[in-house]
């Protein structure tokens, strides 16, 4: 970890608070619906662009992640490619899909509920490179995971293909 | 390289001709309208399912690269999420996110023109990850690279941001 790595206690309270809702989210789709439940959400300046749930099944498209989703909806709101001054906050720590998308719209500010080595190995493609692994092989981002994981953990324990 | 590695004489003559015309369609692309020109395809049992080019600019959406829209398409029109008896082809080397993607998908096979060396920084988000390092950091897929590259390569030669 180097010096500049984001702490828990480095979150904003908007960044908590938009967390909060997109676990509130992630749970009632689980609940109501069935699905896995996986939302993520854009910020600009502590206010919420965009919230997304994953619309992978609904879509049968195996590109639509909620972060990819919240991606495509905060820049067609915002009308322009250029993120870097949002940050990503998501129920599920991004894949590597997510976090290369993210990169190429320049976000560099990442918080998450549930972590890699807590969850179910079907939600990563590349399970031998870790987040540390692609945060040293470009520029600069943060991140901080582990945030509020005990809410969501159950939802993504299962299903190890 | 593994034994299992593609070489070039292993593409086969519908997967020389979907790049081909991948190629042509990016080459006009550039020639007609100015665009930079990327353009993927799927193929299925030796037909293409979609050829597809990249709408970064158009759609002022960072995700959808050409690979990525072609994955979209190839998913809805075959009805099924896992494309893994399909073959990926592409004007330029699939970037993280798409590769990324791809395996999602299931696609264990991938052919392109230009490759990450020999183009401009701009097309890469962890530069210091190669295609190598992917293919060793999860279940195995198979590539093959620089199949017609200098048909291409000037199309992707600028911008290192």
């Amino acid at each position: 970890m180097s010096g500049s790595e984001l702490k828990t206690s480095d979150v904003t309270q908007a960044e908590r608070d938009a967390l909060r809702e997109a676990i509130r989210r992630a749970l009632d789709a689980h609940r109501v619906s069935g699905r896995t439940g996986i939302v993520a959400a854009i910020l600009r300046e502590d206010a919420v662009v965009v919230t997304a749930e994953n619309q992978v099944d609904q879509e049968t498209d195996p590109t639509r992640h909620a972060e990819m989703v919240a991606l495509s909806q905060a820049t067609a709101q915002l009308g322009r490619k250029d993120l870097s001054d949002c940050t990503l906050v998501s129920t599920l720590q991004p894949c590597e899909m997510c976090l290369a998308a993210m990169r190429f719209a320049g976000i560099q500010r990442v918080i998450f509920a549930a972590t890699q080595d807590k969850v179910a190995g079907k939600y990563f493609v590349f399970p031998r490179l870790g987040i540390e692994d692609f945060k040293a092989a470009g520029d600069r981002f943060s991140t901080v995971g582990g945030v509020m994981e005990p809410d969501v953990l159950h939802l993504y324990a299962e299903g190890s293909e």
